[in-house]
């Protein structure tokens, strides 16, 4: 039995004898090792050789050197227990200090950073590691508890994510944590008591004055945006039906009548809006057409004889469908067809009562209950039809189009699609806060979910010994942190969104937020969607149970999948509005106008393709932000081009423009998901740039790198078809990714604790 | 302007015009495109020069080149009417011989095969390309409706999927459609109503014998699993609740009472049992123990002074969890570690009455309501505790372990882990009825999804024209065809367990159906759930209305993915029986006699992995079922060989076993779910092979080749990363995907009338 290795053989035995454990080693990881160990400086070129003999894949180190590195570690057993925990270097270097009393191993700087680079390319995780170390020297013994001090505190997290909004964020949590805004299993199965609670809690959110934010200072507002956007996430907290009350009530009946409208209409019912006084609603969407806004059916007729506008439904698809707060309103903004004097004018907004003062319904008016839906039970959803309603010509909310007196229609916007999108402008508000709420919902869902696998334990991973949190298993690691990564990164980007839909102003800074909040309430939507259904699956059969929380949440934020949008149309529009960017060159046919246009945006990230860079699987590169940008940004760009390529091929031939896009219906999608990915991470990383506390500046860039190294490697089928990556290079991520894994692992609860939502609100009897 | 282009060149033009519009060919697609045209019999030697000059992706056809195709195709204009519909050769041929009379193209089958080719490898869809054509020489002509007449009918698909188990499906659907057993959503929100409800119809359904066919023919049963799991099947494209309360009674506490117990009990219990009219529960799993069965706390300790069992709950979390009619049942079947004169003998089962005739609790039981879940709220779930509860010795089920009225243990079976296993055994009847019922549910949902995309429309392709059925939209058909194709795939794959499962006989046989049982309970029921959502959202808001169906069908199938096991470890439990088969292999420690033995397994695919395999971008060889099979079968090989190869380096260094699944757990799931994969796309082109109708053999063919075309896409990182196929390989796949989701669109209807349920059962508005 060899005992007597160096010193400098000592302080790499931990790492090799974990690594060699899992080293499914490809040849150019073994060539990394063998540069590794070149580069370091306390070993002797007799050390070394003998360390590259020990790396050859295809002929391993023998059970006899297994056995030699054991019985030296046994040797060091004494010493283990003072080396720093769970960390194999520190081990190792105890070891050649112990071995060399004079020698300058534990303290030199140098030596560690060697050891740990050599550690990176192992992909040696700590978790599991120090487990099997513990396994081998003290068989049977149980490993210490881990570490309760933490780098950074929750409430880093929380200041860094509710920066400026804080106090308005907790003055709302304080208010719906109060019991009064607690709707039971119970009172959530009737629709009848359900709607009616939820009614009442929209009013006391009204008496404290949290519906005036969006208002001008003239009726005791703030016309703050920010501000509306700030409640409606946080409100997205506690009850859904209750969040979208409010935004069926402020955002889009309010909304309409403040953008829409005129003096004369908010004199006339700004004030008893605001506080519910006149409860209302937003009769847009018609049977017929879900998505298609522009072709509804709906009329609004001018009658110069008795100077009313007639409102009529002509078809039972022309009823108003889905319609939130039909059965508690008084009125509606009811979206119309305008003719006046048989011309034609488009869609508008017209003020239509429903009902009186006793909430019987007015003459023409046909109200019908949508009935239960899957969740959002407390949201009085309906259909509406106008028979010939007459209407007086001052209903007409006319700010984009007006009818004087003589009957002449004018508008400040010439062009009627113009007219069109402007007025639908108000609808951005609506899709920024859907993407906000949806993220809240998935941050409740990880919070519950990871505290939960922090208690529970399952399966014993020694006979006899207590069992294994189910946090511990690498494969419950996979499923919640890529999904609490993605959500810290959607954080950020709507952090970026809000902050330019608040300083939005010329006609460019406004496409770019209509484009932005399309694609990220639909990626939000679809991640909160995913995370809710997954978080449920990782509590088993209790995240099934009302009383954990899930269910609702999954229920009640299902619908923002389709809402205020459908996701695969609103990713389309996306994709139109990077395509427009160049559209003058489309018209010319020129298509090397566009690779040139092209080849200034590409140009970038085609330099990073050299062929060292496509292989280098070194630890450093792979965790660099400069490679995730570099790929984000060749993904988004390249789908662009190659989008682009395709659709010059059909417009060169002249060919109806919509027939061409749905041809690259399926491209586009993939380029406007992977352009807002690239926004995500683009703005996660310019947030932490920001950072000065070193230490929460690490934790973010490790939570920043899973992001990255998560999607990349989701898609890395893109990246290899392309050349963007070499085979190995991919497996080298997927280690990578566990490495961020164990280094997350022990902080899971900080992360999640930083989302700060109270116990009130995740209402989970399981945590 | 030419117009004189030889009948060679004419019959090429509509491809190429239709191929160039959509080309981003690569080297690859255009030496193939030369190849092709090469090979045609009816082109002289200046038309191929001609061809291969407008195939150079760098120079391409110059708009004078396009204008002179549309030119062409415009004289041709009133001979397209007369071509085969929708078929861009046949306008081509028809072309052809109008400029030559005399020539041989209609007619000619080498050259509609030549061209047939050459269309594949153009990748040239048919469906909107005939749009594009229509456009271009009937601008703003509309194109003329689908044909209906189908080359298959549902019905021939109806008798392959339900083969010779028809009739009793029949009876089942046609039972289950009646009035009484539909339960509307104001039934289903209140707990109590809809538990009477459910348990009034299970009644009902006992009342017809469907109860009886598990059980043996003394009691008037048929002793039939077969028919057991097709009735599952069935029963689960009604009411999930009645499912789960029919399954509880006669899968869970009847299949236990019949397979272990002995005839003392059966003559007791069996009869009343059958009719209801001893209603009872399986109180197997605990709140502290969910997964982990074996280490459960209950205990049931022999009292040798008054013959007695003492059935105890030592702690809160001891208590039984979740137990499906523990609220209506008046007896249990409860698992406890049996334990006799201070002797552990591990988990039994014992049954335990709980309730008096006037379901009064008896002494020493506790009961609890486990409340409203996300779903299945007609099945009254409940928590069970025991304190110090006697009965008598003979209420054991003691097939599998007796004690005496001496007080001695014995069991046939001497180990008490292998005794564990096999009275788990009858569990595994239970997750092949839930994989085949989360398959009827997909069939459901995408029978109710795909018939509103052949009704509802949506935006017009051309301003003014009637707008596009929803299934046209390319994105639409990838979103529900790829799911549809999956959900055709697993359902052979569960004919083929069933058979499995009903003929077992040796110790392999059983291994064989659990693992198979286990990953199919998987897979199937995570693809329900995710077929389900992406059918709700495919409906838009009116997929999230309770009157669609969708909103009960997802929240009731929900606990399909943890109960009968959790999924992540279900998959791990696969993965451990294929690791099992080279067990030995392992404890000698002998690296090289695994990489021998898997040598043998993955030798075919690897002669697949050729150059020119890898690279081969060909139609012909990425429809070919041969290379399905062999990527397939690599998958799956090269997974296991990997596994195994980072196991045998733990256990090379007896690392505590346990230790090592948790490190490879991710590894483990991918394998499983590779394996279970490759056994459905075999067994799928197995029951095609046996087809004798032509037409439903390419019908099914079609089918089967998108499954595995999206599969190996959807593995593409896999694939790419082992340098299984080349990146230009991965787009030609995508292309033909696209290709087949074209063939797929006017059938759609057939494929999912073939699934044949009744639309009573669909219970969807809006179809």
């Amino acid at each position: 039995m060899k005992t007597n290795y160096s010193p400098g053989i000592l302080s790499v035995i931990p790492l090799f004898y974990v690594g060699w454990a899992d080293s499914v080693l490809g040849p150019s990881e073994q060539q990394l090792i063998i540069e590794k160990i070149n580069n370091m400086p306390h070993l002797s070129t007799e050390d070394k050789t003998l360390l590259q003999s020990w790396t050859d894949q295809n002929n391993p180190p023998s059970e006899e050197v297994f056995k030699n590195w054991i019985h030296s570690l046994k040797l060091h057993k004494g010493d283990w227990a003072g080396a720093q925990k769970d960390s194999l270097i520190h081990l190792g270097l105890v070891m050649a200090q112990k071995a060399n009393k004079d020698g300058d191993f534990v303290k030199n700087e140098k030596v560690f950073a060697a050891l740990k680079e050599l550690e990176l390319v192992l992909g040696v995780e700590e978790q599991l590691n120090s487990e099997i170390l513990s396994q081998t020297i003290n068989p049977g013994k149980k490993s210490k508890e881990k570490q309760e001090v933490t780098p950074f505190s929750a409430d880093q997290i929380t200041d860094l994510l509710d920066a400026h909004n804080q106090e308005l964020i907790r003055k709302i949590k304080s208010l719906i944590s109060d019991p009064y805004f607690h709707n039971t299993a119970e009172h959530r199965r009737d629709k009848k008591v359900y709607r009616q609670r939820i009614l009442d809690q929209a009013i006391k959110i009204a008496d404290h004055k949290i519906s005036f934010y969006p208002f001008p200072k003239e009726f005791d507002g703030h016309l703050d945006p920010e501000a509306t956007t700030v409640i409606f996430e946080t409100l997205a907290l506690g009850d859904i039906s209750l969040l979208i009350k409010f935004g069926v009530q402020f955002g889009l009946f309010g909304g309409s009548l403040h953008m829409l409208g005129t003096q004369k209409h908010h004199d006339k019912y700004m004030k008893d809006m605001m506080t519910l006084d006149l409860p209302g609603c937003f009769a847009m969407t018609e049977t017929g057409h879900g998505s298609n806004v522009r072709n509804l059916e709906t009329t609004a007729t001018y009658d110069a004889v008795t100077d009313e506008f007639i409102v009529h439904s002509p078809s039972l698809q022309a009823g108003k469908e889905y319609i939130g707060n039909a059965l508690h309103s008084r009125m509606a903004v009811v979206f119309a067809q305008l003719i006046v004097d048989e011309e034609q004018h488009g869609v508008h907004a017209l003020l239509v009562p429903l009902r009186d003062k006793d909430h019987n319904e007015l003459p023409g008016i046909t109200i019908k209950d949508n009935g239960y839906k899957m969740g959002l039970n407390g949201v009085d959803n309906g259909k509406i039809w106008f028979d010939k309603v007459r209407i007086p010509r001052e209903n007409l909310l006319d700010k984009y189009g007006a009818v004087d007196s003589k009957g002449n229609y004018s508008s400040p916007i010439k062009k009627s699609s113009k007219r069109f999108f402007t007025m639908l402008g108000a609808l951005v508000q609506g899709r920024v806060s859907i993407a906000m709420a949806a993220n809240s919902n998935a941050k409740k869902a990880l919070t519950t979910a990871i505290r939960y696998a922090l208690k529970r334990r399952q399966f014993s991973q020694t006979e006899g010994k207590e069992e294994t949190l189910i946090l511990d298993y690498p494969n419950h690691q996979k499923r919640l942190f890529s999904r609490l990564a993605r959500t810290y990164a959607y954080h950020f980007g709507l952090q970026t969104l809000r902050n330019k839909f608040v300083h939005k102003k010329t006609d460019a800074d406004i496409r770019k937020v209509e484009s932005l909040a399309a694609g990220l309430k639909a990626l939000a939507s679809w991640h909160a969607t995913d995370t809710i259904q997954e978080c449920r699956e990782a509590c088993g059969g209790k995240g099934y149970l009302s009383e954990n929380g899930f269910s609702d949440m999954k229920a009640d934020t299902d619908i923002f999948t389709t809402f205020e949008g459908d996701n695969h149309v609103l990713l389309q529009l996306v994709a139109k509005g990077l395509l427009t960017e160049f559209r003058s060159e489309f018209s010319d046919g020129g298509f090397m106008s566009i690779v040139r246009y092209l080849g200034g945006r590409i140009g970038t990230s085609i330099t990073e393709q050299n062929p060292y860079a496509i292989r280098n699987t070194s630890a450093e590169h792979l965790l660099d932000k400069e490679f995730h940008l570099a790929a984000f940004e060749y993904m988004e760009n390249k789908l662009l081009y190659s989008l682009a390529n395709r659709m010059q091929n059909y417009i060169k031939k002249r060919i109806d423009p919509n027939i061409t896009y749905a041809k690259v219906q399926n491209h586009m999608v993939s380029l406007a998901k992977a352009s807002i990915e690239n926004f995500c991470l683009k703005e996660f990383y310019k947030a932490i740039e920001q950072l000065k506390d070193m230490e929460l500046k690490k934790g973010m860039e490790r939570i920043a790198r899973l992001y990255a190294l998560d999607y990349i490697h989701e898609n890395r089928g893109f990246f290899l078809e392309n050349d963007y990556i070499s085979g190995n290079k991919s497996k080298a991520i997927r280690k990578q990714i566990e490495y961020l894994h164990s280094k997350i692992r022990p902080l899971a609860k900080v992360y999640v604790d930083g989302f700060d939502i109270p116990d009130d609100l995740l209402d989970a009897q399981i945590i």
